[in-house]
């Protein structure tokens, strides 16, 4: 599919995030309240002022999450997205009625796009896992036997999902290094990223639902950071997962790239090393190629990329980790979110965590400025993005950021 | 604190479990829509209807949820037990004015007490976390070197929890057992309860909290059943913790008995194996005693109490779990539910999982009308109960049942 030109201008340049083809979906504040959006080139079109104007059928844009928009389901989701794509098409007769609803994204601050009705985080991600098994079990044991059966994944913590742009305080916690007698209290000192994708689910289910059924359940997908403390977790997490260690923040971009708009970017998953059981085969190309970026900003301003990888590397895709959260009965509702897991690459280069690309803190990362980094230090901004190349445009997800500042002085003052 | 003695003659039985002394919230629904009430002795007075009477303050009893009225916080919460103790004591002046607001709890169906936001699940039984460590890794390695240090818990899945009276039907997961290849799809053949109590969270936070100042911010207690799948967990829980094997229902009691009412039954927690870091020392005694009872109602009517313990068997009370589930920052809102973990005593009649009971299903329970059990069984009515014994009453929860559904033939259809 080529580049849908727009009128909007900026919405054409073959570099940017938001073409016509992508029209992902946000919630914004211009100071006059928060209300959903969609980003067009550099511009955020006003959804609930054309909600308003019946530009767009009454949808829930008035509200300050998209929620509401998200339960009218995906015949609702299409018409709005045909819609939008008429109004916004170049030679559109729209063009000067929306001149007023058309806002400059400079102008405007964004919020969560969704309430989070629960959040889960999944390890999905083949060389992640093999990695992390490494490091801790030995190259002969890095995945665990169940792995390459079901989607390994844990609930995590709703209420610390972020949007973009948030400050993220590093945490204290109980810390026991290997000499130690006893745990003490202290800031974390191995505080770190995960570069993930997150599926956002816009559709209700009360029972387990198949992959097929599973996919169309799925509204869209953001970038999301699940800020993660190495050393809480090494001594918290057995027997029952990673609890503190992933409660900080989980940080998530503002825009929420439809799966329609994802859908020339299928790809298959890898090849299958143990036949899934039948509830989550593959039920076509599961997957999206999607370039991933990780970059980090120190405190003195420079900025380099830290890793790159691809959506692609992923085992399981979003929709076999519905099916497989719905096995038991789990009810779902609109506003999960589901983290994809670790997204890294064969190579180091490609590594989507500090864990991973200085191997526990063994291999310190040199920064082309100068200095190393084995984790995170205070001050250091850690930015994702991600896009889809197509032909002659990139749906683009934009920019998942967050800068860490210095633990509290005394957390319970 | 003798008996308080109530105009409602039902209230002064000694025997009953809801006496002036306990006062719990709830919500229920007598046919003319859910709004909140106030149990006491065999009935329920009717908060929503005295809200718009203007005989207790607006502090959203009208609402089918008690999340509003927790949010009011602890000012307001002593306000209305002062004013509904008055009004319903001995003598009170209000009686004959009360006559229309008190329901005969046969009339009512009882609701979810209020909106779960989000549930986690603690592991802070010293006799459960003891059994299991011992059938799954030896009494030598039973207890992780974590377990005496901080308050071990998972997030469990709020979108499961339901109130008691709800038919949980038997889930399928993935399966493996340890002569098999390859796991199986199928019903799992070790569903099992979770004897616990929970704790609602009737205050927010943002950042980290002490022990002291967490106890102030839970709202009460509620009985607490998690259903689990043993099965499905063995499989899967390795490295991430439960996931599908939690997720099919949490029961709890729909009366939340508060934190006031439970005051005189304060008791010290068991002596301290280890020292606990300064943030999770003990402030005073930090449990509760509360005889605590689990019976089986096999599918012939039959019924026998299958297990008998006490809450202050716990080593970690619910403000000292309140306060490790704040340390890295992690918000906490109103309607958290914070399970205590499985609460076992001693002695094999004190055990609160069949997993316990039958060690493992090696050695079935023998059933006193004939018959055994190793796990559940399809058509098994599960009952928790629970009271703390005061001088000449009781402080009841009231029960919190659940009835087990057979397995669905094909769950994807």
């Amino acid at each position: 599919m080529p580049l849908r030109r727009s009128w909007v201008q900026s919405a054409n340049d073959p570099g940017g995030a938001f073409p016509l083809n992508n029209l992902p979906f946000g919630v914004f504040d211009d100071g006059m309240g928060a209300r959903a959006g969609v980003a067009i080139g550099d511009n955020v079109l006003d959804l609930g002022a054309m909600e308003g104007l019946s530009m767009v059928p009454g949808a829930g844009f008035r509200t300050g999450a998209l929620n509401d928009f998200m339960a009218e389901g995906p015949g609702m989701w299409e018409r709005v997205r045909n819609t939008l794509t008429g109004l916004l098409a170049e030679g559109s007769a729209a063009e000067s009625q929306l001149a007023d609803v058309l806002i400059p994204d400079a102008m405007v601050t964004m919020q969560m796009p969704f309430a989070v009705s629960e959040y889960t985080d999944f390890y999905a991600g083949r060389h992640h896992a093999s990695n992390v098994g490494t490091m801790f079990r030995g190259a002969d044991n890095a995945l665990p036997p169940n792995w390459l059966h079901m989607p390994i994944g844990y609930n995590g913590r709703a209420s610390s999902v972020v949007v973009s742009g948030t400050d993220v305080r590093r945490p204290w916690g109980q810390l026991k290094g290997p000499k130690f007698e006893a745990p003490i209290f202290a800031p974390s000192r191995r505080f770190d990223i995960e570069l993930e994708l997150g599926a956002v689910v816009g559709q209700p289910s009360t029972g387990p639902i198949s992959v097929a059924t599973a996919d169309e359940h799925i509204f869209g997908y953001v970038l999301l950071n699940d800020w993660s403390a190495r050393d809480i977790q090494a001594w918290e997490y057995q027997p029952l997962g990673p609890f503190q260690a992933k409660a900080t923040a989980t940080s998530i971009s503002p825009w929420v790239v439809t799966r329609a708009a994802l859908e020339p970017f299928r790809c298959a998953a890898p090849e299958r090393e143990k036949e899934l059981l039948p509830h989550l085969k593959d039920v076509g190309p599961m997957l999206y190629d999607i370039d991933l970026a990780v970059s980090l900003q120190p405190e003195d301003g420079s900025e380099e990329i830290i890793s790159r990888t691809n959506y692609r590397e992923m085992y399981y895709s979003a929709a076999q980790q519905l099916a497989h959260h719905t096995t038991s009965g789990c009810p779902m509702r609109i506003g999960d979110l589901l983290g994809s897991g670790t997204i890294s690459g064969p190579e180091r280069e490609n590594r989507g965590s500090f864990l991973e690309l200085s191997w526990g803190g063994k291999e310190p990362l040199e920064l082309a400025q100068g200095g190393s980094r084995t984790f995170i230090e205070d001050g250091d901004r850690l930015t994702l993005s991600g896009s889809a190349q197509g032909d002659g445009y990139r749906v683009g997800f934009g920019t998942c950021t967050g800068r860490v500042l210095a633990a509290l002085e005394d957390p319970f003052a």
